[in-house]
């Protein structure tokens, strides 16, 4: 069925957001409909005269002319987009064929191993939008960690990368840094890009906004200043400034990756074989030639225990070193938040108060970002081994950090509304008096969300006290903030019913209500 | 988020077909879509107060007030009739809470051998529809060929009929016949039934519609008769006629296998434990204790190899001696179509003509439907072993098969109106003189298909010439019929892209392009 039917249909936009999947709508008395015996959820081919290639998605059947007549041929948002023509131009549509790749898909989920040109053709498929969610989904669970060798996961980010763009500064030592995420207010980007690029190393760190956290690091760092920027006005403040913090969703780097996040995310896969390659193809992309991986351990992190963690370092390792990318994996404490604003907000006042020397500002927060910069440092020559960490605490407490900062903000420019932190305002307070043993990133996480960030970047957390401290009854443990009355009431809830902090008494005996 | 936010919707029904998928619409600026920090395509729950069980579905934000307004919640056909409640009640949206069994499909993902309690648990999630089509493809690439011991089938097969309903017959004898699908025209039941019930054996055969072929055996039975039947009439007519041939929807049979079908068809996966397990865990539901399987193995069949086919047969026998179902697997030729119609009337011609003993009958239909039905007949212990041949050859020749068919369909009700053989025909000839040796299963089914079948019952392909016939530059090889204009033409496309016969010349070189 390639070759398209005569019986052109109107192209028409239907308003709606079905995030990473294309979707079709033909009415059910529309004549391609009846002719091709389409079935509902089968995949189809949208052509347009004269333009090259043709658009894939999943047919939705609608019995409602308001949304679709039989003369037309509705597309979802994203469908219409990547179309990217005016409404009514006409169109036919067509069984698509199944993408060739997809019978290594299923050699895979025979238990086979994959070469180079299958993960390259796979990722280009998927690229392409030429698969289904379901079929991405069969694709990944055939990936999981027992069935994926260190040498597929090696060929898998080389077909990462290869599927997209892929920057280049032009210099011999480009330095980045990663963290696997799981622990909130782990912001230290903002705090080694500056100390980093102070010293003269080129670091141009491009972020995610939050998937599945309450801040991403380009969330919180659009809080001081735009982060989306055109590829060339990046490039140019880099050479400039040495560094950048902006998101990196302006360049194509690595893009099957963002379309197989719409399926692990809700599958919750995150096999250690799938990490790595979507990691590292990020990284090569950016043009990285050394990297700095944060892999945070703690029970209620994404890594639990220490082997894990260790066997993580080590597929990061394998893969970096047959690739070309010099990489240091270090292995953190993850058992609690770092800092004490969870949300964008919350966690920009955090790395303002590291920067600006402030005795309030939180040690741990400051304490980790210098060892994350440390490590980075000594990936010069001309840092002495064991020399880093003076090196990034002298250009801290200097203020030059700071200084670095203000001029990365005044190149990506100010952002339109400085955000504010939500009006409404909780505190929760200790049950009884004791001594916080334990403090559930989960949960505090869950929280932050609910009283909307990252979408409302002054919704969030703001914790008063950590693992260690003493508390007494009534004292707060945290505050709660929120702009909208139900995003405030969700989060209040939630921290009613778990607040997340563990205080035990005196006598030893853990209560989980603190 | 369990506990339904204070905010109700109003309920909408969206008249848009997505098939197994339920699909809930929100407005993008709908408070409750802002508050709960949703994104398409996270699974939510839908509540209405004071009733029982809440409905899952994903979510496509909308942007358009024509479709869902604020205050609304729309849903997708599926989940409004799942609902069952009028347009106007309140509902309340949450995020869904994940199945609890999704654990096990982890644990499977992860290479671990899974138990009946999380098979059931698994199945049971299923039919509630907390699954996305993607979790169900996560589940079903875990539970492969390699991934699956037999003992597991076993479970899954009895997880799936626990499932469901079960009829009951209250006799000690059930016959049922299955094929596993993949030789167009293979419409055997419609008389092993009538043989079978003849002989006074009970055999309420009950069958599917076509999923991915031109006919099943319940689009071709309605041609002569009505096949959904209410399952007190089903039960009453199988009392009284010891046979029926009806579509087996009605009644609730292990329907969690209608739901995985929506995925399993578009990724083109039928792992033989997941084939054994939906076939049996349907035959035991509806009350078989005696069946026959038949298992064609052909270059262009289903199973394409002997081996394959061995493996299947046992495991078919593994899991029915477990589960207390006899069973006679057989192994037949699957080279090419049985019969000479493929399309609904077509098939129901060629059953007619075989009942009638019409000299123009196909022999080959009649000769396969004898040999299952003298193997079924032999499942009757007073059945002398090598006599249930000449027995079924009786009961076919003397006219009391034709009669039996006949009380079947009088008891079954006639149809609405009597569908008719498509208006536009076209004959595909030989392109030189030879022998056919070659018939594809594959490309017969897709041009009957494409004409139209089953959806129209007139449609479809009737062959003039089998393997092994010689025939002249011009003869008709087969014949087809449309109702549709763009149906036709698209099905004299695929034709005369490739006609699926090979013609083999005298000198012995075959030719693709008969």
């Amino acid at each position: 069925m390639a070759s398209p039917t005569r019986q052109a249909l109107q192209l028409r936009r239907v308003a709606i957001d079905t995030y990473k999947e294309n979707v079709a709508y033909l009415h059910r008395d529309c004549h391609v409909y009846r002719s091709e015996g389409f079935q509902a959820l089968a995949k189809v081919e949208i052509c347009v005269e004269g333009d090259g290639r043709p658009v894939l998605a999943v047919l939705n059947v609608v019995d409602d002319e308001a949304i679709t007549t039989r003369n037309e041929l509705g597309l979802s948002e994203q469908a219409f987009k990547q179309l990217g023509l005016p409404e009514g131009t006409p169109a036919t549509v067509a069984h698509a064929r199944p993408p060739a790749s997809l019978h290594a898909v299923h050699r895979k989920i025979g238990g086979h191993r994959l070469g180079y040109a299958e993960y390259e053709a796979i990722t280009r498929d998927i690229v392409e939008n030429r698969y289904s969610k379901i079929e991405m989904a069969a694709f990944l669970v055939g990936c999981t960690e027992t069935g994926m060798e260190r040498e597929e996961v090696l060929d898998l980010t080389r077909a990462m990368v290869a599927s997209g763009d892929r920057l280049d500064w032009e210099e011999p030592l480009v330095a980045d840094k990663h963290c696997i995420g799981g622990v909130p207010g782990n912001r230290t980007s903002m705090l080694v890009v500056p100390i980093v690029a102070a010293h003269g190393m080129l670091i141009p760190k491009t972020s995610s906004r939050a998937i599945t956290s309450p801040a991403g690091t380009a969330d919180t760092m659009e809080v001081l200043a735009r982060v989306e920027l055109p590829v060339e006005q990046l490039k140019d403040m880099v050479h400039r400034y040495r560094g950048c913090l902006a998101w990196g969703g302006t360049a194509r780097l690595a893009p099957v990756d963002d379309i197989l996040i719409a399926v692990e995310r809700p599958l919750s896969m995150d096999s250690p074989g799938q990490m790595v390659a979507s990691i590292l193809s990020k990284k090569i992309a950016a043009g990285a030639t050394h990297l700095l991986i944060d892999i945070p351990v703690g029970p209620s992190a994404k890594v639990r225990r220490q082997i894990e963690a260790l066997q993580l370092r080590k597929l990061f390792e394998f893969v970096g070193d047959r690739i070309g990318l010099h990489i240091d994996a270090m292995i953190t404490d993850g058992h609690q938040p770092i800092g004490r604003g969870i949300g964008p907000v919350l966690e920009a006042r955090d790395v303002m108060q590291v920067l600006e020397n402030d005795p309030a500002a939180p040690r741990d927060l400051r304490e980790k970002a210098l060892q994350l910069a440390s490590r980075i440092l000594e990936f010069d020559p001309d840092v002495r081994g064991g020399q880093g960490y003076a090196l990034a605490r002298d250009i801290l407490d200097s203020g030059r950090a700071l200084e670095k900062m203000q001029a990365i903000i005044a190149a990506q420019g100010e952002p339109p509304a400085a955000p504010q932190l939500g009006r409404l305002s909780k505190n929760i307070t200790a049950t009884h008096d004791g001594t916080v043993t334990a403090i559930n990133n989960l949960q505090m996480a869950r929280i932050a969300r609910l009283a909307g960030a990252p979408l409302d970047k002054g919704a969030g957390v703001d914790l008063y006290r950590k693992v260690g401290e003493p508390v007494t009854a009534g004292e707060t443990l945290y505050a709660i903030y929120a702009e909208f009355d139900s995003d405030f009431t969700f989060a209040c809830e939630a921290a009613a019913d778990s607040s997340g902090f563990t205080v035990t008494t005196d006598s030893g005996a853990p209560r989980s209500r603190a």
